[in-house]
């Protein structure tokens, strides 16, 4: 690359992510090869300016970095298991939502086919891609993102956590699975709170301000999941297993499905009855391991 | 009460929670008078000042207001219940871990016996008592509590939620559903990223930062279950549904328990088999009634 030039990309799959990305890039001043099963999904992408490929193996042999948005990880496998011979000395970053054991085979059978390998998770919904508070992990080769790191810019906050290919799919569900366990405690409180019929909208500022507060024991919880010592600073497990009975009646009184909130009562119960009722909540964190 | 004389108050119940109380009201220069089934319990805080009463009937009779906080709402019923005839013409504020059901049968209670009620719901640890950051939540009697607000004012800040008295345990338990919600998703994301050995201080500030992100979106969520309006924003249900099976499928393969993860699988699954794939995940609250 001289001067202004920027890197060719290829998007593949244009479902609304796979869109979003190479708007992005054509944002950028990217040369963008785009191709979708759905031919029709790359119009709008065309009037833009991007190219549309004919064949999945003309849009990877259209640019060094292919940077791939499918359903699921069978869908990356039958795109690009016919193409595999096209890949060799070029990057693949593979954005589709997976896991970490999908995102170390996918880097297996890159290198077998002599493609740097970069897996990716993308922390934001479409309508932020571009943006800087678009945050997109990457873990794999650490010369192909170095290579690509300013490309790859070009979608938001790019971050890469380390060599192996799993761990951007790995934070990527860690990070799902505290947003969904905030959400479905927020889902539960409306329900209760709905109830007695208070707007949502009366309740949520309370609820905001609280999670804000309780937010910030989490760096101190860390602390004590790190060390392995939990010392209760305010209720301690066996006080918060007591009380917790509380929220379950009452759900069950004002007509509110337990379902969400039932797994904290029995890893709480866990907790006491494995002798760690004078600990810190922290300490639940290492009853969720299913191999010690 | 006239120039600089604080009213005084009764604490009864001396446990973690009700030593801070009963010691803030000495702070706050109230003449206090203490009482538990464990008369020990009132030692240190006699050497702070406060009034160490023989029986419960004699606490209730020291003060114009009774501050109550024990184990549970058996224990509350078994200590008021001999006392009953003492609290006429007086005000019972019942801090006790409670359902509202609870709370308005104390209320009715309390009625019968010619006693003034407010129930109150405690957002705080004991340290933090005496603080502008401890959140008590009061309902029931607003004549009461008006006559009270600057006294109870000494515990932390005061908030009357309305003359149902069901309604601070009622916000108590939502705004702790949705506290345990959050800290059983961290908890859950420290399991996952614990199993690749990421120290769990690494990986925390991601996440702080992630959910301060994603709570933004709370107050939309509020206006949609309040509209009864759910259009998808992001992601919409169907797809989030059909993303969350890596969730899953990465915590077995980590050695991870899924079952806090596991109710939120089953209720995008129920949303999608109602027919609301197409929504917003905000639908989901309304999928929470059993009595519809």
């Amino acid at each position: 690359m001289t001067g202004d030039q920027r890197t060719p990309v290829t998007v593949i799959g244009l479902g609304d992510m796979g869109r979003a990305l190479a708007g992005a890039f054509l944002d950028g001043g990217h040369p963008t090869t785009v191709w979708n099963r759905t031919a029709s999904r790359a119009e709008a992408l065309a009037a833009r300016g991007a190219t549309t490929a004919a064949t999945a193996a003309e849009a990877v042999a259209a640019s060094p970095l292919t940077v791939v948005c499918l359903l699921d990880h069978d869908a990356v496998r039958e795109v690009l298991g016919p193409v595999a011979g096209d890949l060799r000395g070029r990057t693949l970053v593979n954005l589709t939502n997976g896991t970490p054991r999908q995102a170390r085979e996918n880097a297996g059978w890159a290198a077998e086919h002599g493609a740097d390998y970069v897996d990716g998770g993308i922390m934001a919904v479409p309508p932020m891609i571009g943006r800087p508070e678009a945050l997109v992990l990457y873990s794999g080769s650490p010369t192909a993102f170095a290579a690509h790191e300013r490309t790859l810019g070009a979608l938001g906050t790019a971050t890469h956590l380390g060599t192996d290919p799993g761990l951007a799919a790995l934070y990527d569900l860690a990070l799902l699975s505290a947003m969904y366990g905030m959400f479905g405690g927020f889902f539960h409180a409306l329900a209760l709170t709905r109830s007695e019929k208070i707007p949502a909208a009366e309740f949520t500022p309370l609820v905001v301000s609280w999670l804000g507060a309780m937010m910030t024991s989490l760096p101190e919880m860390a602390r004590a999941v790190d060390s392995g010592d939990h010392p209760a600073t305010g209720s301690n497990l066996g006080m918060q297993a007591a009380a917790y009975v509380n929220l379950l009646d009452a759900s069950r009184e004002q007509g509110v499905a337990t379902g969400l909130v039932e797994p904290m009562r029995a890893l709480l119960h866990r907790g006491v009855a494995a002798g760690h009722g004078g600990d810190d909540l922290s300490r639940l964190v290492e009853l969720l391991r299913t191999n010690p």
